[in-house]
């Protein structure tokens, strides 16, 4: 490619759909306030799967932990602390924390990452489609060393409540999977 | 303003008060230990109310968790491990990690951040006023894109037990805010 | 010396030992899926000492939370998500997020850290050489402002199972601790 080498400064994005197929036991909400109304000291433990932002090919899992902060009822909705990790296989992982809220979109901090994402920062946006289930998010990532790896990046299936994942990344067949995807 | 562009390597500092006033139904004390002590698998979701380190103005909600590591009775107190974040409305938010000691100071890492904190990183002086409700932040930030929104620096309040919010900044009275303050 | 300055490009590299000598309460595992097999649910806070790559000095302690994330019977073991620190005495922390397999090493995020690791970023290897009550950490470390402290730079003992602190280290004797070891 004829493309500079990205530095620190210029942010790449990356786009991830992340979905709650309900077979991996996600999430565990764990009432630990005994009340009755969503309340801090709830905690919610969670992993999902997640895929390109084309749907073409199943990345692997977020894994980690909402913290029920506040239940809004004119909003119809909870705010959440929400500290989590993206697994991308062979490619390594990306670490986030911040506010999620299941009544508006919201931005998060990446805090780090590993192989390709070494030394990752920046935020993430995160769009909710269908609550708790299906989710977008378009990461803003500075500090990698590298372009991030071609299969990575895609021109995004514009995010829906609809959108589903293809057939062959659903079943996770070889072709349509990144290299020793997360499971 | 003259003052140069601030670039990565230099910290600017940002004060906050963090004051639990009782009315966000916080700490949530979870003794999952089920011991009498405090002790190992104690954890205490939290979340309180932020301020300007003139406490001229509410600037939104601290949200997060500590995990209980050890109780230190020549201390007579408690070893956390802090993980949360600051929320400053409209213009983003901070994460946090780090040791919340009850008896003594201590510094905590930034692990990054969103809006005018896209980026952050360094470090964040954690002073206890009155256990535990009030407490001094001072935080050196690098990493930030441009100096810190105008209403966010500020002169600070010495730090002491007695300090308290403006009654105009209590009262979230529009002209006492922040934009969009996270309440 | 006459080696450069390190900047943050190139990776400092700290070694260390973590042992759970089995004598802090840790781990608390807490078993809030309620079900018989490890879950998504269960939480994991733990806290182990930690020593020198030499296995000369005693530094501190780990402190943090494990998050059940999958039970893994294909390779008898399980996928946490980890959330912790390390704490070296006077000379600050680090704290970091990402993977630990009970079956395979792995590498985990650098999110921040204190005094002087004030700055840093990058990524640590995880190696497990007794589950779980011995593991080996290389940090590739970025971001620091110097050198690291000659007391932390050594050649590692070569990890295996059996290795073993110092017995002058294990007594914490005052030659054989760094200052203020976080204890």
């Amino acid at each position: 490619s004829d493309s500079p080498r990205p530095t620190s400064a210029e942010a790449q994005e990356l786009y991830v759909y992340e979905i709650n197929e309900r077979d991996r036991g996600s999430p565990a909400y764990l009432r630990l306030s005994q009340k009755e109304v969503n309340s801090l000291g709830d905690l919610v433990p969670f992993s999902n799967k997640i895929y390109t932002g084309d749907l073409q090919k199943r990345l692997g899992i977020t894994a980690g932990i909402c913290l029920l902060i506040q239940h809004v009822p004119e909003k119809k909705g909870d705010r959440y602390e929400a500290i989590y990790s993206f697994y991308f296989g062979d490619y390594g992982h990306l670490s986030v924390q911040g506010p999620y809220l299941t009544y508006e979109d919201t931005y998060l901090a990446v805090t780090g990452g590993s192989g390709v994402f070494d030394g990752a920062y920046g935020q993430v946006k995160l769009q909710q489609l269908v609550f708790p289930f299906k989710l977008f998010y378009t990461f803003y990532l500075k500090g990698l060393k590298a372009a991030l790896p071609a299969e990575l990046v895609c021109k995004p299936t514009t995010p829906s409540p609809s959108v589903e994942p293809s057939p062959a990344a659903k079943a996770c067949d070889p072709q349509s999977v990144i290299p020793n995807f997360t499971n």
